[in-house]
């Protein structure tokens, strides 16, 4: 494997700064969906914490190393998940956090970042327009920034989810993994291909917000000028050329799927997993259900990244309406 | 303490047999659910695994004793988990697994039981009504019959979750559990009482199937004629006389609750946490909903012990409709 920015030793050592609650994550084989997707199904869950979401391994490492340097500010943008992440992180090491994020941003990711004691800052515009914004006050205030791919321990912090899933008692033939900045997936595909390099690294983003899954096949860093997605986790429009880099050592594929098939797979995961997941959690599902074939017969592994989502929006995608009465797609596994 | 049929030195032993899916279960503060609870809440989450409610741990127990002795059919009656867990053990030991079932039973615990190899056998009539069948199922074949908390190891499996939630980084005022046949909650009782006497054990049982409740409160077996409530996993009309000593040893109180404060708690553990249930693990939120006082200012564990719902019962009760638009005994935290 070709140099990364990613170090296995040092990743191994990282997991001792992360809170226990957020490791060794619930991974099981999911039978009640394979019927639907035709394949074995395994699930991690990362949505049973906190602060329902993965992104505290990542920002646990950084606030102890921060705490541990004396530090005593941190500010970083956020799509919502991260911000609450490195919340909880720095407010049990005295840390002063502030999160910008977009307005438009779903409102109980707003909500938690406020209530777990960080300052939050608005913007009009969109996750990269609060990166920006993140930039210029740790520039005035002389503070670490915090960037989502770019510092590399969220990628470490990923990492860890990858160590887990091959020291389980299964062997999986393919690792579906959502792709936004990239740290997720550069994360989780560099411990996968170190440690177990014949399973398939898959990563799936919306159709709608493109960018990085672009850059990956022309490996090249293409940005877009918006994005039309419900899954706001992965909503970015210019990708990190050193994460695009990283992806492009760790990855096999790197594949884009509808928001019907988004909405299917949330909606599987409820009826049949019993799980509520936010989009981006169910870029996996909807990456099988786009394209059985690939699948058929394999032991596909996908990692439910956080389930912080607006109820309201939720109920309106997946909720009361009966499997099917929903355009998709894909043909409706459940429906013969 | 006085005796039990429990003993701390065997549950120990025991653990080594419940396949690690099973154990050491997540176990979180949840804040965004205190502002509605007026207290601080630990859950302790049972149901992120392959069967999706906490009955495993004994199953696996049980079906390890069998498979180890040489024999190789089992039978029980069920609720619906305890079936999907001695189906899901027994096939991986590779035993003969009989369940007798109400046929009024939530579908998907019924198909589960089914699409995990088991031999399902339905009864007209309750889940007391399936126990009387299994018990001749179980004369006439000359096979091993597994009764919840009338087997012990059903209730060390449910001690298990005890020796976690005493050993996680919270200290708890008081654990919260749902009480049915008793299995569950003389199991947590039996163990936080051995490892944590401070704690205060604290039964729930729905107002529509009160009988262990009762005849804990007069310390004699009192039986119902017929039960009335949606949390069909602890509606049993006949208890088990040594579960009954056992709880009266270990548990410090048992509490009653009405439908609609298990629906409000149903209803506050998706809006808040991101989690479907089924009524039966909502009973403790349900007992801090309707008695805020006890628990103000402590800090509470409850497990939530199964997700096994019909997706339409579960929408009708706590699906799209919005917080606070159904009638409920307890006024709703959230509306002010």
């Amino acid at each position: 494997m070709q140099e990364t920015r990613l170090d296995i030793a040092r990743i191994r050592a990282a997991r001792q700064a992360i809170a226990p609650i957020f490791l060794d994550t619930p991974l099981y084989r999911c039978e009640a969906l394979e019927p639907g997707l035709g394949c074995a199904v395994s699930l991690k869950l990362e949505t049973v914490n906190p602060i329902r979401s993965f992104k505290a391994r990542g920002t646990e490492i950084i606030a102890s190393d921060l705490a541990a340097s004396g530090q005593r500010a941190v500010v970083c943008a956020s799509a919502g998940n991260l911000g609450q992440a490195l919340a909880w992180s720095g407010r049990s090491r005295g840390l002063d956090v502030t999160v910008v994020a977009s307005r438009s941003a779903p409102a109980v990711k707003l909500e938690r970042i406020r209530a777990l004691g960080a300052s939050l800052e608005l913007v009009d515009g969109d996750y990269d327009t609060a990166c920006a914004r993140a930039a210029a006050i740790a520039r005035h205030r002389g503070i670490r920034r915090v960037e989502d791919s770019v510092d590399v321990e969220t990628c470490d912090g990923a990492a860890t989810i990858g160590m887990e899933l091959v020291s389980g008692a299964h062997r999986f033939d393919a690792v579906l993994v959502a792709l936004g900045t990239g740290a997720l997936a550069s994360g989780v595909g560099y411990a996968v291909k170190t440690l177990a390099p014949e399973i398939e690294v898959i990563c799936v983003q919306p159709a709608g917000a493109p960018a990085m899954t672009r850059s990956w096949h022309e490996r090249r860093v293409i940005t877009t000028d918006t994005t039309d997605t419900i899954a706001d986790g992965v909503a970015g429009r210019i990708p990190n050329p050193d994460a695009l880099w990283d992806l492009l050592v760790v990855a096999d594929d790197a594949v884009l799927v509808q928001e019907s098939s988004i909405i299917a797979g949330m909606r599987m995961l409820l009826d049949h997993a019993g799980l509520v997941v936010e989009p981006s959690a169910a870029l996996g599902i909807a990456a099988i259900l786009e394209d059985r074939e690939r699948f058929a017969g394999r032991h596909v592994a996908t990692i439910l990244c956080g389930s912080n989502v607006d109820m309201d929006a939720y109920h309106s995608w997946v909720g009361a309406t009966p499997v099917g009465a929903v355009a998709v797609d894909v043909r409706d596994p459940y429906q013969g």
